[in-house]
C-alpha cells in the first residue's frame, strides 16, 4: 500500500515547526508495511491544499493529513476536503457535547467558538479524539482512503496509535511483521558495528536500521513473513546473536525506556532509590519520576548546585570537597552514600560534573563527568566524558547514570 | 519569490530522520522575504525524485534541494537533475583536488570512490562546499533558479549562509521583514482568540499565526514592507494592541525560553532560587538548570517524594500533612518557605500535586496541582488543574510553577 503524508500549516513552511509530526507517521507506517512515498507540507492556503489533496489522492492510495483542524479563522483543512470531495457540512451535536462535558469536569466554560468542532464534513467517518476538541475525520472512496488529523503531536499521536494504525492494518492483509528495538548506551556506531561480528548475518534474517541517539545506538530489526512460526524463528535466532554479539550494550530490548526498565526492577524486588544531583540538575530525578508510580520506589532526590548544600545535606567532607575539588570520584561516591543515608533507601545515585558551556579547566574538561552509585553491597563509579552542548551533555551523564544502577542492580541479583 | 523545498532521501519517509534541514531553510527563507509554498519530501527513487522536480519548477519560481548528492550507489539527485534539464555530466577536476588536498591536510587517504564528487551536471554553476565532499549545485533557466544541496546538516547550513543566502538576496530586492514570536503560557487557544480582542485589528497590521504548544499557546507577527520606517511602526502597533489585549498572560516577546527570561531576571538583579518539587519530580531544576550559567542563581533543589522529607528537610509540619493532605495549598506554600529558608535563596518554588495516571481521589483528581513562591515580601500560591498524561502534566505544572515566579518577580520589581 502506498502513501502519502500531507502536513498543513504555515509555521511548518517558514521552519517555526520542525515536523516531527511527519517523521512519527512515518515510523509507525514503516512499521505495518505501508510505503509513504511523499510528504507534502503545504500551507493554510485553500487553493494550494486543494491541488496538494488532489497530487496525494491521484499517486497513493492512503492520504494521511494532519493540521487545521482547529476551531480558528486559519484552519482550513474540513474546508479543502468539503470542496475536495465535493460535499457540505453536517454539524455533529454529539462532538459537541462530549467536549462541553470535559470543559465541565474541569470546572471551565466551553468558549462558543468550540462549537465549530461539531461541524464535520458530511458522509465522513470521525475519529475520536481523547486529548483533544479536533476530532479525526477519515472518507473512503473508490478504495482510497483519507485521513485527517488534528496537527497537535500528542492528540495525533494518541489517535494515529489507536485509531488509525488498527484500522490500517485492516486493509494490508496479514503479513506477520515482528519488529523489536535495541537500545545500546556508552558505545558509538561506528565502533559498534564493528564489534558486531554477525551483522550481516542478522541482517540475512532481519531488515537491521542503526539509528544513532542522544543516549546511545539503537538498532531496529524488522521480520516480515507470511508464515507467522517463520517470522518468530528468524527474529529470535536474529535477537540471540544481536545479545551475544554486542549484549555488554544493551540497555533495552523493545520499547521499554531505561527508566521504565528499573522501575520494574526496583520495585519487582522491594528497593528504593534516590539521587543526588550536581551536573544533571535534575534531570536524573525528572526521569525516574517520569515513570507512572515511581513514587512506590523513588523516594527524592537533591539537586546540590552549591557545595554548602553538599556539606550540609549529603555530609560531603568540606576536607574532601577543598582535597579533591566538587567534580571528582571521590565527591560522586561520598554524595550517593550521603542521599542513601539521607534519603534512607536502598540505593543512591549521584553525578557530579561539568556540563558546560563555561566552567571548565584543563584538568577538568567540560563534558567530564563522575558518577557513583551507592548500594547494600557497597559503591560503584565511574568517570564518562563527552562534551557536544550543555543540554545533550546532562542527557548523557543522566544516561551513564541510570546505565550504572542498572548494572549494579544486575550484580546485585546474582550476587 | 515563491519557493519550494524538496528534501531528498528514504529516511524522511519513513521517520528516521526528522527533516530539519527543510526548517532550518524555512526560516532562513522567510527573513529574507522567499515565500516558501511547498515542501516536498521524495526517496532515493529516480522516477519520483523527476516527477517532484517537474512539480515544483512549474509551480515556483525557486526550487532548494537537500539530499542525494554524495558518491554513493543510492545518491541520485544528480542523475535526475541531468535528465531534468537534459544534460550530461562535466568532470570538474579542480573539486577533486580541492578534496584531495584536504585529506592531505589530514594525513589521511581520500577512498577512491569520492572522485565521482567531481561529475557535475554540464552547465550548472558550483557552489563551494567548505565541510564536506559534496559541492552545491545551481541552475538558471528562464528566469527561475533550481539549487541542490548536500543533506548533511552542518554542510548545507553553511552553503545557506555563506552562499545561498546572499545569492538569493541579489533577486528578490530589498523589503524588510520584521518577524516577531509572542509566547504565552496558562490560556488555551479558543480562550485566547476570545479575549484578543483586537486580533482582527491586528491581522490588518502583520501576518498573525497561533500554534498551540505543551506549554502554552504561540503567536508569531509577521511583517512585510518595502518601507523599514513603516514595517516598524506597524510592527510596534500590532505588538502593542496584542500586550494591551492578552499582556497578562504574556511570558516572552522573541525568541527566549521562560527559563532563560527568569535566569536573566534573576541573575541581573542578584536573587538566587531554590525549589522544592512533589509532582514536577525534577522537571522544574532540570528546566532552571538548562540555561548556561545557572549556577550563578540556582542553589539547588530538593525532589520530596515521601513525606518525610517535606518534614525532615523542608520543615513542614506532620500535623499540617496530616490535615491538609500533601496536595495542598498550604503545604505548597510550606514547602517553598521551607526550602528558601534551608538553603538560603531569596526565592523559594515549589509544586505538589497528582502527575498521575494513578493517586487521584474525588477530591484530589489526577491533574490537580499547587504552586508557591516564597519570596521576600511574602508567598504567593496558585491551584492549577490539568490532565493529559503524566508527562505533559508535570511539563504542564512546571511551567505554571516557573510562570508564578516571574509574575512574583515582577511584582517585586514594582513594589
Amino acid at each position: 500500500m502506498k502513501a502519502e503524508i500531507v502536513s498543513i500549516g504555515d509555521e511548518l513552511l517558514v521552519g517555526q515547526t520542525v515536523n516531527n509530526n511527519a517523521a512519527f507517521i512515518g515510523r509507525l507506517m514503516s512499521e505495518i508495511n505501508v510505503d509513504v512515498q511523499w510528504l507534502t507540507s503545504v500551507g493554510d492556503n485553500l487553493e494550494r491544499m486543494q491541488s496538494a489533496l488532489e497530487a496525494a489522492w491521484n499517486r497513493v492510495d492512503l492520504v494521511l493529513t494532519t493540521g487545521g483542524l482547529g476551531p480558528t479563522h486559519d484552519d482550513i483543512t474540513k474546508d479543502a476536503l468539503c470542496r475536495f470531495f465535493g460535499v457540505d457540512y453536517t454539524f455533529h451535536t454529539e462532538i459537541v457535547d462530549e467536549i462541553k462535558s470535559r470543559f465541565d469536569a474541569r470546572g471551565m466554560e466551553m468558549p462558543d467558538i468550540v462549537r465549530n468542532q461539531g461541524l464535520i464534513p458530511t458522509g465522513a467517518e470521525l475519529i475520536r479524539n481523547e486529548l483533544g476538541s479536533a476530532f479525526g475525520i477519515r472518507f473512503q472512496r473508490a478504495g482510497k482512503v483519507l485521513i485527517a488529523m488534528p496537527g497537535v503531536p500528542f492528540e495525533m499521536e494518541r489517535m494515529m496509535t489507536d485509531s488509525v494504525v488498527p484500522y490500517i492494518r485492516t486493509l494490508t492483509g496479514d503479513d506477520t511483521i515482528l519488529i523489536r528495538k535495541i537500545k545500546t548506551t556508552g558505545i558509538i556506531e561506528s565502533k559498534l558495528v564493528t564489534v558486531f561480528k554477525r551483522l550481516n548475518d542478522v541482517r540475512a534474517l532481519a531488515d537491521v536500521a542503526v539509528l544513532p541517539k542522544v543516549t546511545g545506538v539503537e538498532l531496529r530489526l524488522t521480520v516480515r513473513s507470511l508464515d507467522p512460526d517463520d517470522a518468530r524463528i528468524r527474529m529470535n535466532s536474529a535477537l540471540s546473536m544481536t545479545q551475544e554479539d554486542i549484549g555488554e550494550w544493551i540497555v533495552a530490548v523493545g520499547e521499554d525506556t531505561l527508566e521504565e526498565i528499573l522501575g520494574r526492577e526496583l520495585s519487582s524486588r522491594g528497593y528504593t532509590v534516590s539521587v543526588a544531583e550536581s551536573c544533571t540538575g535534575g534531570l536524573l530525578a525528572d526521569r525516574l519520576t517520569s515513570v507512572p508510580g515511581s513514587s512506590r520506589y523513588f523516594m527524592g532526590g537533591i539537586v546540590s548546585y552549591s557545595n554548602e548544600i553538599k556539606e550540609k545535606i549529603l555530609g560531603v567532607p568540606e576536607t574532601l570537597l577543598d582535597k579533591a575539588g566538587a567534580v571528582s570520584v571521590e565527591v560522586a561516591e561520598a554524595m550517593a552514600a550521603g542521599i542513601r543515608d539521607a534519603m534512607k533507601t536502598d540505593f543512591g545515585v549521584s553525578t557530579t560534573g561539568i556540563a558546560g558551556p563555561g566552567g571548565g579547566t584543563p584538568s577538568k574538561p567540560v563534558g567530564l563527568a563522575f558518577i557513583a552509585v551507592a548500594g547494600p553491597q557497597g559503591i560503584v563509579s565511574d568517570r564518562v566524558m563527552f562534551n557536544i552542548n550543555r543540554e545533550m551533555n546532562k542527557q548523557r551523564f543522566a544516561q551513564a547514570a541510570l546505565n550504572l544502577l542498572r548494572r549494579k542492580l544486575l550484580k546485585n541479583s546474582t550476587a
